[in-house]
């Protein structure tokens, strides 16, 4: 059995106990060097491959290989949810027509679920997920999407907002959105949610210090409805109160 | 304390630890009288109060009234996560400027990742969730959005697709998605996903058979690079293999 499974944002007491069964029910855990910091206590008596960034697809041949040759049971673990951005699509790409290798993906809490209950509210209505990596994805379609994003006035969760490659990515997908929202529209940006150094900033479109993004960071952007209330960020669901 | 809880697709292996750890901690439970059924044997010992469908407003209300007046840890149930189309909005929205109250929203894995993981891989590359109800977001507004999400070829997760009250929101729905996307698209149907009975159906648009979805459906459209393979709804990353 290979396991794809998703470790949440971070902190033991988000992964669902499928996920803490799937890990004891392993041999052998391949991950990210990262991830695997995070989960070390639970991984201490097994075998385990650890990557680093951007090994992507040897990571999960390595996995899909110790899976068939050992027969023993093999678990990728992935931040968040595997099968959102994550390493669930790679490996099933990777094992093709390959049925004698059964694969279980172990849903977790996705990193904007994450950031927004921490936040307040600010997905009660309708939202969309782009990641602003152009690593994998041309610009034009992140691009496109931005487009249609601020023009359905979705919540939009931004992943992999800015980093040290891409410093301003970030900034062009907010002059995008301005086209369609409102430059006072809320924004609350989370930081290493889930983990020791947790935080958010709530703020607006035409205020936000891109200083404070980078990879660790999920930036939420609120629809023309979403407000601030006691320091939570709330888009209403549309009940009349 | 306040807890707003998300209890994840359906069992309780895929609710977090600290979702356990927040119904263990309260002494009154508040929720949709399915939800409770759910989880009977964590809230046995509990006082709840149940209440039916459409009663959202006098729930959250009554939460928050029992904390206030009582002093007790109240704990509101939402299937999915709570923040997601669920409770957590509601009860931030009626608390107002009322900061006497603290309030705790415990994420859970919504049922578009629960149905993905079982489905595949189909939420690799961007996407959005639509709900098709037009109880209370107008139904000009969920086309708008539905013109948008198709043009931007996002993966689309529809909640709430369709239901006896409205039986045509899912082909109109399709309708408009078909005016960007191939009738070829691959769309994947999850039926009682977390539960015993749990199902899924991988098809297109234009073989869709809309009598197989119901409210207790998740409707995943993939977008022009989604394919099966062993039977699995996957949306590539963009690795180049």
């Amino acid at each position: 059995m290979l396991y794809v499974i998703g470790l949440g944002p971070g902190k033991e007491e988000l992964m669902s106990r499928e996920a803490l069964e799937a890990i004891a029910d392993c041999e052998i855990i391949v991950g990210y060097s990262t991830y695997m910091r995070l989960i070390r206590d639970l991984v201490k008596d097994k075998e385990h491959v650890a990557t680093g960034m951007r090994q992507e697809i040897d990571r999960c041949q390595k996995a899909i290989d110790l899976a068939l040759e050992t027969g023993k049971n093999v678990g990728v673990v992935s931040s968040g949810d595997a099968g959102v951005y994550g390493m669930a699509g790679l490996i099933l790409e990777l094992l093709g027509d390959n049925s004698e290798l059964e694969v279980k993906v172990v849903p977790g809490i996705t990193a904007s679920l994450g950031a927004a209950a921490v936040m307040g509210a600010p997905l009660m209505n309708d939202f969309c997920h782009i990641s602003l990596s152009d690593l994998m994805t041309p610009m034009s379609v992140i691009e496109k999407r931005l487009h249609a994003a601020a023009q359905g006035d979705f919540v939009i969760c931004l992943y992999n907002p800015r980093s040290k490659g891409r410093p301003d990515h970030l900034s062009k997908a907010l002059s995008i959105i301005s086209q369609y929202k409102s430059e006072d529209t809320i924004v609350g940006i989370g930081k290493d949610i889930g983990r020791k150094e947790e935080e958010y900033i709530l703020t607006t479109i035409k205020d936000l210090d891109e200083s404070l993004v980078d990879m660790t960071t999920i930036v939420i952007i609120g629809n023309k409805e979403t407000y601030v209330k006691n320091g939570r960020m709330i888009t209403p669901r549309g009940y009349t109160l």
